[in-house]
């Protein structure tokens, strides 16, 4: 038996453990198993909470898939909400170790609900570092074309392969269709997330994010900020916007070069996982 | 917070509660809150294990949509299981209230497995009671075609409405495309499920089902039972019946008119649940 909590933010959810209790298991296996949806308990990731030499607390992260993934913008928001659920760290603010470097998270309740505003690091727009197979310095509102329409595309790397796609009605748009084959254009050689931005005003907007390999998601925490870098870049929206995503509501600020991400996490359960690993 | 716990009978995957712990919550709701894959715990069905006065505990379950069904075979090993390991009933032989009416259950442990025998009922062949929109008694080995296909296809109600197609090597063969198409044939008024059969020798079988509204599935324990009474009845296999499932393994046994499954149940997990049924 092993001791286990469940958190989601805005949909995407995580088993969470402690280094201590699940040290002597492969993590990778150990991901796979308890992530399964059917044959575990289920969850999109699995989150190991270490000890850091370095910063506060560490997070090891890894996908269902058996993964290890350097950080997760929802999952550090889950985690940190169970570093303070469990008084690992008993301060506000925390330092967390990932492979990513150091992230400093920002925790507060409001309503009793739980929030943390994550520093997401800094936009790239240089189509090497996207990457991109084009020889251009970088890739903004240029034409491509998906089937019956022409969208005006703009690239970057933020945190990852992210491109962005204003659209004037995103409810109607099929994100399924369009998605997948942008997601495969030859332009991207590892493939590209992407995200389709529909501007209310020039503080709210609604994302809806294709992400490469995962399909239609609740909430990409990563493509939310590379939509706000490109509505603020291209004068639609201020640099604070709140972005309303299928699985809930982020709210981004751009601080000189820095993104941040603040959002929800929401405590599912607790208990007992009955390993099987033989199985 | 609602104490939980979480098994699974060959993949198909269930959180059970007491009674007298969700009595107050609206079951439907409740059913599709902790169904939720991303924003509850995640599994097929919930399960409420309640007082009986007619037998000597009473299943109610409802499916991840919502919906009550009055029963389903691996979730009444399941529902045995934890019945059994809490002590709620101190016997071998439980005998289970549902919609259905009261299942006898037996159950064992073998290699610190738990298994449980279940009393399935009989089958039923005429096509009204299928139902069938033809005017036949009976429906066995006819043709249906299906995109490039011409199967031989037996059906009748063997506690929903079945039809089995016995094919000569299941490993290649599209269960979606083909089982998706024969699911929605005019000839079934109220659609069927399809379970494609290969005979290894005449106590062995594998079976794949497509199984109506819910797609391809680890392991249909009444499409199981179809299988074995249709290969019994063509005299391609004895009375008893080892079946290979995508999710494991299930006994079947026909005994006069009546078809006992035997089959496994494991408890995956254990706690608390953090109900929010205001979102």
């Amino acid at each position: 038996m092993i001791k286990f909590e469940k958190y989601h933010g805005l949909g995407n959810d995580f088993i969470i453990f402690l280094e201590d209790d699940v040290k002597k298991y492969n993590y990778s296996e150990l991901a796979k198993q308890v992530c399964h949806r059917n044959f575990g308990i289920g969850a999109d990731g699995m989150i190991v909470v270490a000890k850091s030499t370095i910063g506060d607390v560490r997070m090891i992260f890894f996908n269902a898939d058996g993964s290890e993934a350097p950080m997760c913008g929802n999952g550090v928001r889950c985690f940190s909400h169970y570093v303070r659920n469990n008084n690992i760290v008993s301060k506000d603010i925390i330092n967390v170790e990932t492979l990513a470097g150091i992230i400093k998270i920002e925790t507060s309740i409001r309503n009793n609900k739980f929030f943390a505003k994550v520093n997401m690091g800094s936009p790239i727009f240089t189509t090497k570092n996207i990457p991109m197979s084009i020889d251009k310095e970088d890739y903004i509102l240029q034409d491509i074309t998906s089937f019956d329409k022409t969208f005006k595309i703009s690239s970057l790397f933020m945190g990852t392969t992210h491109s962005v796609i204003i659209v004037d009605n995103i409810e109607n748009l099929d994100i399924i269709k369009y998605g997948s084959d942008i997601e495969n254009n030859p332009l991207f050689p590892k493939k590209t997330n992407v995200n389709f931005v529909e501007v209310i005003d020039n503080k709210n907007i609604i994302v809806k994010t294709w992400e490469r390999g995962a399909g239609f998601t609740y909430a990409c925490g990563t493509g939310t900020c590379a939509s706000v870098v490109m509505t603020h870049k291209l004068n639609k929206t201020e640099n604070k916007v709140t972005a309303q995503l299928p699985g809930g509501i982020l709210i981004i600020e751009i601080i000189d070069k820095s993104v941040f991400m603040t959002g929800p996490s929401e405590k599912i359960a607790e208990g007992q996982y009955f390993i099987n690993l033989a199985k």
